[in-house]
């Protein structure tokens, strides 16, 4: 069996050559454990915290030598643990490689209805990407019918649910997408405009589709983009912050300027409300419902893009912080479910 | 008469030579005009504001050769405006001059009752600080009995209410302040600690007083006392930003590094709830009674510190950007109410 562990700490945006593919015996699950195939591996902007030589949240921490730390739906090919049967599929923090002998004690994982929907969505839409959309756009974000909504990385594995979902509740939905063929994507989605933020006149055009103001930004990206998204928010806009992908590997400080005291002023002659999906969210089960249930109704489209075998997950995930072309949940599939 | 002007943009914190005093004929009221003579003025970080160069934000703007922009207790000595009496006590943005001939239908006056509590109540508890912290106590931070609230600039003019609403309120209230006797002045006020964040183990002192965690910051100061509390916050803290002067006249960027990845990370990983208090609050005259009511009943008590003189007042104002020692309201008494 293969896996990808970490060669060194990425210095920024990671790079492939961060991570090195290894070969090893399959293991043998001891007692209290099941031994699971990997058949879909999650490709998530947020691994990149994960990879910090310095932990600065209570994440998860990679050192270099160890599997890459990540999400994966499995199937369960050997079982010395109750509860779990040959057969079962299941999706957890399994990490990058084909093979794992795992106690469900000590890793959580969760049973998977492969009837409802194909396995790989439980990484993306009826996952923790769908999750934190549904959290954005309903328990933080509390957006409302006629309200107009803009989503940053709007092509992205949140965005382009989020989006959706802002549809189903009525809104006014702008998207916001690196290139032109990501924009025109965007909007077979349903959202009313996306707007290439690679455009030399992107605040000109943002502003044009945000004449009467912003009620919501939903924030996944930081930089620039924020930049441009902050003057047109109305008094009291809701601002949830998803993300933050310019900001990721930059640890807590960036190079100057210091731009904290400009978004400080901004809250505060607003009046906006930033806030984040961290912590115990209640939504959590509720949400999977809710996006279950407009998936069944085809109210919500699954949008994925697909990397073919485990050795190329190291370079689909650098892509993510080099502007890449995909839409929507970035997903690699290690062996073929069907 | 006399009234200061701004001579020249401050530059950084404001300095009282960038100030200058004139002497004027009082002026004669027009028709549907009033004839106010100044009892008190207002000094407040926030006419920080008004004095930058590049216009920021939707605030009023003064320029050099202007008079300074700011609150004042006056009363009406003669009137041609329908609806006002001579005797009438008033409050509002009058500036900094002894008399003022205003138009009541361009520059909003309130009314007071000076029976309930001495005029220049009217600029702090009964005014815009003590809805600031109303708002940010109640509507934004909705403290809770038994929650740690912590508040800095405790000994300010907005933290000083703040701190005593939350006593009202039933939470556990830590203040932070700048020195060992303004420390010992807040806590005279009913909080349950004030901590000097002059001390060399401030950090540790204040992780002292929030061991189970923060469950609301108010927000007034910015900068490394910020840094000290963000740790300390709870998972889904709030966090009232109702002021931040370590900021104030740095413009919309500082000197680096780029602070503004790390205070996101912040609030994305933990859940956190950043809101201004900026645009319509809802709480407005609601708010100015609860703090009626609960002065009446003295349960909250006025907390002001009075300089004595107009021409004293370019000093005074510089000396809140420099840590001066005053504790509560700083205004400036400019005539003898009594």
């Amino acid at each position: 069996m293969k896996q990808i562990v970490l060669r060194a700490y990425p210095q920024g945006a990671p790079r492939a050559e961060d991570f090195a593919v290894e070969t090893l015996a399959i293991p043998e699950p001891s007692a209290g454990e099941v031994l699971l195939k990997t058949y879909w591996l999650s490709l998530d902007p947020l691994i990149r915290f994960a990879l910090d030589e310095q932990r600065l949240t209570g994440r998860a921490q990679v050192r270099p030598g160890e599997v890459v730390y990540g999400g994966a739906v499995s199937r369960v090919e050997a079982s010395n643990a109750a509860g779990w049967t040959v057969g079962d599929w299941v999706e957890g923090r399994i990490g990058w490689r084909e093979y794992a002998a795992i106690d469900p004690q000590l890793v959580p994982l969760r049973k998977l209805d492969c009837q409802a929907a194909p396995p790989s969505a439980a990484l993306g839409l009826l996952g923790m990407p769908g999750q934190t959309a549904h959290a954005c756009m309903i328990e933080i974000g509390r957006v409302k019918a006629g309200e107009t909504v803009v989503i940053s990385a709007a092509a992205g594995a949140v965005g382009s649910i989020a989006g959706q979902i802002g549809k189903i509740l009525g809104a006014r939905v702008i998207g916001i997408a690196g290139g032109e063929a990501k924009c025109r994507a965007v909007e077979a989605l349903g959202f009313d405009a996306c707007v290439d933020y690679k455009s030399p006149d992107f605040p000109q055009k943002l502003k044009a589709h945000c004449d009467g103001g912003i009620d919501v930004y939903i924030e996944n990206v930081g930089g620039p983009v924020t930049d441009a998204v902050l003057p047109l928010l109305k008094y009291q806009a809701r601002m949830p912050v998803c993300g933050f992908i310019a900001y990721y590997g930059i640890g807590l400080e960036g190079p100057g300027p210091d731009r904290l005291p400009g978004f400080m002023r901004t809250i505060m002659s607003k009046g906006l409300e930033v806030r984040g999906f961290g912590g115990a969210l209640t939504a959590g089960p509720e949400a999977l419902e809710d996006l279950a249930g407009w998936y069944r109704e085809g109210r919500i489209k699954l949008t994925e893009a697909v990397v073919e075998g485990l050795e190329q997950a190291p370079a689909a995930f650098a892509g993510i912080f080099s502007g890449n072309s995909h839409v929507g949940k970035l997903v690699v599939r290690v062996a073929d479910d069907q």
